[in-house]
């Protein structure tokens, strides 16, 4: 029993934050009480902005409060290289890891029958669509490469197809930095049959 | 770079939070708004609820938007014991797991004259107050068993001496389950010391 509903109201509300159970939702809420209440006030300002301002970009279904994203946007972007992702985190890492300079796409998701999430709720008739205006000529195919990714990924590589777009795929094989021994087999694998001779 | 300045707002506000970095912070705002932005929405609320009103009780120090707090308030505590503990998360965790009917006194902290935390800032004045008025018989004292911990029950236990209420102290000794191997030294030199012979 805690000594004040509110905290219990607040402790309840924190557990909706991913990989937040009970204790940490306690402890987030006795420091936040304790010792940050300007930053409490801020972030519920925030939270509430967001969740009521923040859409999907018209163009790349990425978040965005306004109709079209910066990104889309930007005059300085190359506009016939079109990257699927499955979601807004991934375009963060490309966009840190990589000079990619071409637009995303955002599929939200993956596609996954079971889970009734078909080529309509990854808005693929927009990607459609948008292929067959003739202004992407590449579709980089970056998909997680788990089973349901790469079913994803080669639906897509059709579609592309279908529009006259090349399709490409991120390249597998060893991550750099890592030891041939600790490296699963599958990935293994494919990495020696993708083997490529050393240039002279 | 975002494609949202109200996204990037609302993973730095996120960052206030204990042990939440900036990945966590990303994959949180996500989620939020990806999949429960009725969650977020109940989350800004109760954190601007709670922090505007939840203040201390004047009785017993710990969290309470109401002046006196309903533990102090309930009229089936034993009022002639107080427990006089570090935080309001002990009082949960003593609550939860011991039948202590008595009533609590939060420190909100432990002596350290280094950090400029001395007796004013832990009401130990207000507690002295209390121990004179003679309606407590005895002052448990359950602050932590570390340094500052066991200066802190020293103090409190000469400030129960001089109003004429008995001072405890928690027992110290081996935990429940655990194992004579892996107990650290001090705690196992603590409980060979301290052992009481088997009653027949």
């Amino acid at each position: 029993m805690s000594a004040s509903p509110l905290l219990a109201q607040l402790i309840e509300a924190l557990r909706c934050l991913p990989g937040v159970g009970s204790k940490s939702a306690q402890r987030m809420a006795y420091h936040l009480l304790e010792r940050d209440r300007e930053g409490g006030l801020r972030l519920s300002a925030a939270l509430a902005e967001a969740v009521e301002k923040v859409g999907h970009c018209e163009s790349c279904r990425d978040f965005s409060e306004t109709p079209v994203c910066a990104i889309c946007a930007s005059a300085s972007r190359e506009r016939g290289l079109l990257c699927a992702i499955e979601s807004p985190a991934d375009r963060l890492a490309i966009e840190t890891a990589t000079g990619y300079r071409g637009l995303y796409f955002v599929l939200q998701g993956r596609l996954s029958p079971l889970d009734g999430i078909g080529p309509k709720e990854l808005g693929l008739d927009k990607l459609a669509a948008r292929l067959a205006q003739g202004e992407v000529r590449e579709l980089i195919i970056a998909t997680n490469p788990t089973v349901e990714g790469e079913a994803t990924a080669h639906y897509l590589a059709q579609l592309a197809r279908q529009a006259g777009v090349t399709p490409s795929r991120l390249a597998h094989g060893l991550p750099l930095g890592g030891e041939l021994e600790y490296v699963d087999r599958g990935t293994l694998a494919h990495a020696f049959g993708s083997r490529s001779e050393i240039p002279s």
